[in-house]
């Protein structure tokens, strides 16, 4: 199972008047934690969009545990759960700086091409996720 | 059933560079939707916080089926699915200007108080929400 | 000279940890002026940009003289300070639900076409902005 | 003169439809560079808030050269350009990944406690800073 982890500065600006990250910037987090396992898996989803292969979210979810604070220095665990034709889904978790669990989530993405239609993922990217 | 719909303007800075309102912005919509049925409902959510009461997201999900695209009026509907001693449960659903269903979420609600520990909800809170 | 004033409710989402709007929203708020203010000019953004033309900002300022709050009601004022042969500059206050000045700011904007390449401002938009 | 210099990359989701980076998100960018200017300086902007003192954004503003794109590694680098009694000034470059000079702004920033008043910066903030 491809997993890779990220460290993540919470900025102020993703912080709301409760003192905590606004709930919707964890989706913002799952996005590059995707991105940079897509690039430590050999591709940059930014060339696989020059392409003309774009992967859009179908589905996501996040289920919160703990909050996380502003300055604080998040790991995001990465992982993809199952790879189908034109399907990936990515599994989420979140946590703080001292290790405790803050969120975990997932979303769904579909490999579409320029009309927005779905399409194959290529060889090369199944290969890479190991399916 | 207690049910709200609002209509929300998709603004330029909510999109990105699929052409579409970037998914993580539903969020927000959502946010938008159960401030304004709590309102309808006859409370305002940011008096319950003066008064020391926060409603934070335990949980939520979102299943995008068509894209929103910058300028649209969207509708956002939002229902109380399930009131409990202090959580609450809102579903949502965002419709185009030409009606087509975009998409469906929820949010799970835990009610704390000042020290983020939880809290019952308030008798009046629970009684306009029909609980 | 073209004017035109806006309401706009704060969101939950754009406030930060110091309990006020977090400053680059007003950028968003601005945002949401001009395209209103082009609106009732006579002509959609959206539909100039179906048609190959671009505004891009090419500057940006905000002065902030006192916070706006979650949920308060904004009154954003939105003025076409000067139209030149390929850019607009625009400038904003917002107000308090109080009538209180809260900010004040610009932004200049050049019109492109879709090679992002200077391209005069069409004689509908000159005339419909009074230039 | 204090200067600081900071590797950011460009997320999905401050793109917009243009393609290129929304313009607002340039604001999160200079936030980041400040924090880590601080840092570096030997002090955390968190550490100062939980003793109550806050740095508010009183001004800002951006001049855009050119844009940024999704995935980009963009380098910010903020600068101590004035300090006075309760203020601080920073200015701003972003360069691109080619070392374009993309961005330029500065912000300033007013020391005040917790009621908002404003305060002097502390002592070893000011030495800190150079002032």
């Amino acid at each position: 199972m491809i997993e890779h982890s990220l460290a993540v500065r919470v900025r102020y600006g993703e912080t709301d008047q409760m003192g905590v990250v606004y709930h919707a910037n964890y989706l913002l987090y799952f996005e590059m934690g995707r991105t940079e396992l897509l690039r430590s898996a050999g591709f940059a989803y930014s060339e696989l969009e020059k392409r003309g292969l774009y992967l859009v979210v179908t589905e996501s979810s996040c289920r919160h545990r703990a909050a996380a604070r502003y300055d604080e220095l998040l790991k995001v665990t990465t992982r993809v759960a199952r790879v189908g034709k034109a399907t990936i889904r990515f599994e989420y978790s979140v946590d703080g700086p001292d290790g405790k669990r803050l969120a975990e989530g997932h979303t769904e993405l579909a490999s579409v091409g320029r009309e927005m239609t779905p399409v194959r993922l290529p060889e090369e990217v199944l290969l890479a996720l190991g399916s």
